[in-house]
C-alpha cells in the first residue's frame, strides 16, 4: 500500500477559505433564508472592462481561424506580453527575459515552493497569505506543528506596534523571505526604508526575497515603492510575484507572472533563472493564450487607464468601510494603500468575532488567525465587493456593533 | 547563501522539447532560407471549432457585464463541466465530484508528483512522456543519475517484441505506475486483457496507476477500452489525467482534467481525494473560466461531433505518415489508435536520425532517446501538422530517404 506524503499530513486544518466557505454554508443551512453579504474573500467583483474584453473576443474568434489559431505557446507567455510587464510596470528595471507569465500568483507560489526544494529555511511575515506556509509545509520545509506553529518556520510578526515591519535583525538564519507590501492581510505598504532595510538584510545574511507586489496597483502615495526592484541592489536579493487578478479582475481568467533576475544565484554560482526555466517548462505549459491577450489589451494606454477606474472603485469601497470601522471606534490599519482593512478587537479570537459577525449580521470577513498567530484579536475586511454590498455589510455592522464588544 | 535543490540538480539537460527548439534554431542561424517542416512536439494545428468558439466568445462577453461576471471559481472546476466529463466520457464510471479540472494534464501530473512527495517508488513505461521522469525527479523520486537512468526510478520496458506492454512479474515493489494509452510516443493502445492484468498487478502490490488518457478519443478500435475505468477494481488502484489539449485544440487555451476515485486510498486508509482537495486548492486556483465555457460546449453534441471531424482529420495525418513509412520500408507502429507513429531505424542513435532529417530534409521529428532509454533506435512521428505539412514532409522524406540508411 502506498504510504500518505508526510508532509500533507502535517497540514492542520483546511485552507483558509474553503473553511469559511464550509461555516457560511452551514449558516445557510440552518437559516436558508438568510441574505449574507461578503467583505471576506478578496474576490473581485467588477466586470472585466470593454477594451480588455474586445481583445479576448478578438483572440477567441482568432483562434477559430487556420491563420489565427496557436497551440502550445512558450511556456515564459508571449513575448509582447512579457516587454510590456517590463516595461509599462517595472520601467525598464526589468529585462522582458526575466518576466515568466503563470495561470496566478497562487500557482506560482506553488511553483517557487517546488523550486527551493525540501529543508528551505522560510520567513514569512505573520500574518500572511496562508498559501507561503501551507505551500511551504507541502514542500517539506515546515518541521513539526505545535501550538499554531511550523517549527521550522519563521513568523515575522508584524502588527501595529512595530508598524507592521519585523525586527529583522532577531531573525535566525533564513534561505528564503516571503514579503508582500501591500500586504494581504494587514493592508501595510512597505515604505521605500523599510524595503532598503528588507533587502540589505537579505544581502547580508545571503538569503533570497520572494516579494508578491499583487496588491501593487492600490498604492496611492507615490513615495511608496510599487516593486522589490525600485530598490537598488534588490536584483542580486529577489524574486518577485505579480498578478492580474485584482487590478484587471483576473481572478477567474488566471493570469499572473514571476520576475526572475538574471543576476540572482544559488551558493555555487548557478542562476537561479535556469532551474526556474527548468521547473516551468517541465510541470507547466504556459498561462491560457486568450488570459495572455487580455494582459496585453489591460497594459495599452486604454487598458491601464480601465484598470485605473477599477481600482478607484474598490479604493472607494475601502475608504467606506474605513469611514464605518473609525466611527465605531474600532481601531483599524490599511485600506488606504491596499484594498484591505485590518480591524483589532482586543482581547478576542478572530474565529468567535468572525462566527458572531457571520451570525448576527450575516457578513462574511475573515479571521486574523486564519493568516498566522499574529493575527488572533484581528479581522480582515475586504474592499472587493460590489458597491451596494459594502455599504449593505457597513450598515449591518452599525446595527449590531454590540456585538463585537467594543472596548 | 541559498544552497540550491539537489533534486533539481540531478537533472542532466534539458527538458526534451527546448532542446529540439533550440537544435530548429540553429538550423534557422546557418541557413535563415530553411523551410523547415514540424512532424515532432504534438502541437496541435486544426483552428477551434466553430460551436467551442462560440461559447467562449460569449464567455468572454458576459464576463464584461456586472451579471455575467465572476471571479474565483471553485478550484476544482465548474460543476456543470465537471458533470459532463463524468457522464458523457466516463459513461458514469466516475462522479462528477472525482472529477477535478485543472490547467492540462502536464500541470496536473507536477501536482501529483507533489502529493506523493519525496521517496515514492514510481514505475515508468520506457518509453514515457518525459514529465513523469522529469518532473518525479525534481519532487525527489529519482535518485542518482547513471546511465542514462535514474537509480530509484523504474522503467518498464515497452518495445515491439512485448507488444508494447511491460512484464510485470519482475517488478520490483512500486508506489506509483504511469501508464499512459493510447501511448505517447509508441502509438499503442493498450488491450482490455492488458488494462485488466495492470489493475490485478496494483492491486496486488498495493500500487496506485496513474492512468494518462490525453489520447483516448484517438481510439478507433471500439474493443479497446478507452479509460482505466472500463477495468473493474481499477476505482481501488487508480487515476487518471485527461485534457482538453488534443482533441479541442486547447493546446494554448489550457484545459485538462484528473480524475480521483473516492475508494482510493492511503495505507492508512485515509482517501486519496483528500490530500488532492488540500493541494489543489492550496497551490491552484482553477483552469480559466473560459476555457472551461469552451470545454462544456465541446462535451455537448455539438461539440462532441465536431471533436470528431478533428480527430479524423489528425488520423488521416498519421494514414499518410504510415503509408509512407511503409512504402520506404521503414519498421514502424502507432498510428491507428494513436496520433503517433513509433518508426525503429535499427542500430543508429535516435539523435543521430534526428539530426539527419533535421539537417537533409528540414524535417523536425522527435528523437526516440528523448523518451527514455528504451527509444534509442525510434523516432517519434506526429500527426498533429497542418496536412500541407504532412504531405511536404513525407515527400522530403521519400526524397531523402538514403540518409536513414534502411537496413
Amino acid at each position: 500500500m502506498v504510504k500518505r506524503n508526510e508532509n500533507l499530513a502535517r497540514l492542520p486544518a483546511g485552507y483558509l477559505f474553503p473553511e469559511i466557505n464550509r461555516r457560511r454554508r452551514s449558516l445557510l443551512l440552518r437559516n436558508p433564508h438568510a441574505k449574507i453579504v461578503s467583505l471576506g474573500v478578496g474576490d473581485t467583483s467588477r466586470p472585466l472592462t470593454p477594451h480588455v474584453v474586445e481583445a479576448m473576443r478578438k483572440a477567441v474568434l482568432g483562434l477559430g481561424t487556420p491563420e489565427g489559431y496557436s497551440g502550445y505557446g512558450e511556456e515564459a507567455g508571449m513575448l509582447d506580453l512579457r516587454k510590456r510587464i517590463a516595461q509599462r510596470l517595472y520601467r525598464g528595471t526589468v529585462d522582458a527575459e526575466e518576466v515568466f507569465l503563470s495561470d496566478g500568483a497562487k500557482c506560482d507560489c506553488g511553483r517557487w515552493q517546488i523550486l527551493f526544494g525540501p529543508r528551505t529555511r522560510i520567513a514569512v511575515q505573520d500574518p500572511a497569505y496562508p498559501v507561503y506556509v501551507d505551500g511551504s509545509v507541502i514542500a517539506g520545509d515546515g518541521g513539526a506543528f505545535e501550538g499554531g506553529r511550523f517549527a521550522d518556520i519563521v513568523y515575522m510578526q508584524c502588527k501595529p506596534e512595530n508598524g507592521f515591519f519585523p525586527t529583522l535583525d532577531e531573525l535566525p538564519p533564513v534561505d528564503l523571505i516571503y514579503f508582500c507590501s501591500p500586504n494581504n492581510p494587514t493592508g501595510a505598504a512597505a515604505t521605500r526604508e523599510q524595503l532598503e532595510e528588507l533587502v540589505a538584510f537579505a544581502r547580508a545574511r545571503g538569503a533570497i526575497i520572494l516579494f508578491d507586489s499583487a496588491y501593487s496597483d492600490f498604492i496611492r502615495d507615490d513615495s511608496l515603492p510599487r516593486s522589490i526592484f525600485e530598490i537598488e541592489d534588490a536584483r542580486r536579493s529577489a524574486i518577485e510575484i505579480g498578478s492580474f487578478s485584482k487590478t484587471a479582475g483576473f481572478t477567474g481568467v488566471r493570469l499572473g507572472w514571476s520576475v526572475v533576475p538574471k543576476e540572482l544565484a544559488f551558493d555555487d554560482g548557478r542562476p537561479v533563472i535556469d532551474d526556474w526555466k527548468r521547473i516551468t517548462t517541465t510541470i507547466f505549459n504556459g498561462a491560457s493564450n486568450i488570459a495572455q491577450y487580455g494582459g496585453i489589451a489591460a497594459l495599452d494606454d486604454e487598458g491601464v487607464e480601465e484598470t485605473r477606474g477599477t481600482v478607484a472603485y474598490y479604493m472607494e469601497n475601502a475608504r467606506i468601510i474605513k469611514d464605518a470601522l473609525d466611527a465605531l471606534g474600532i481601531e483599524n490599519y490599511g485600506g488606504s494603500n491596499a484594498p484591505y482593512l485590518w480591524a483589532r478587537f482586543p482581547g478576542r479570537k478572530s474565529w468567535d468575532v468572525f462566527e458572531e459577525i457571520l451570525e448576527r449580521a450575516h457578513v462574511v470577513v475573515t479571521p486574523g488567525a486564519g493568516f498566522g498567530p499574529a493575527g488572533e484579536e484581528f479581522i480582515r475586511f475586504s474592499a472587493f465587493g460590489p458597491r451596494e454590498d459594502v455599504l449593505e455589510a457597513v450598515e449591518r455592522l452599525r446595527r449590531t456593533v454590540a456585538l463585537v464588544r467594543l472596548p
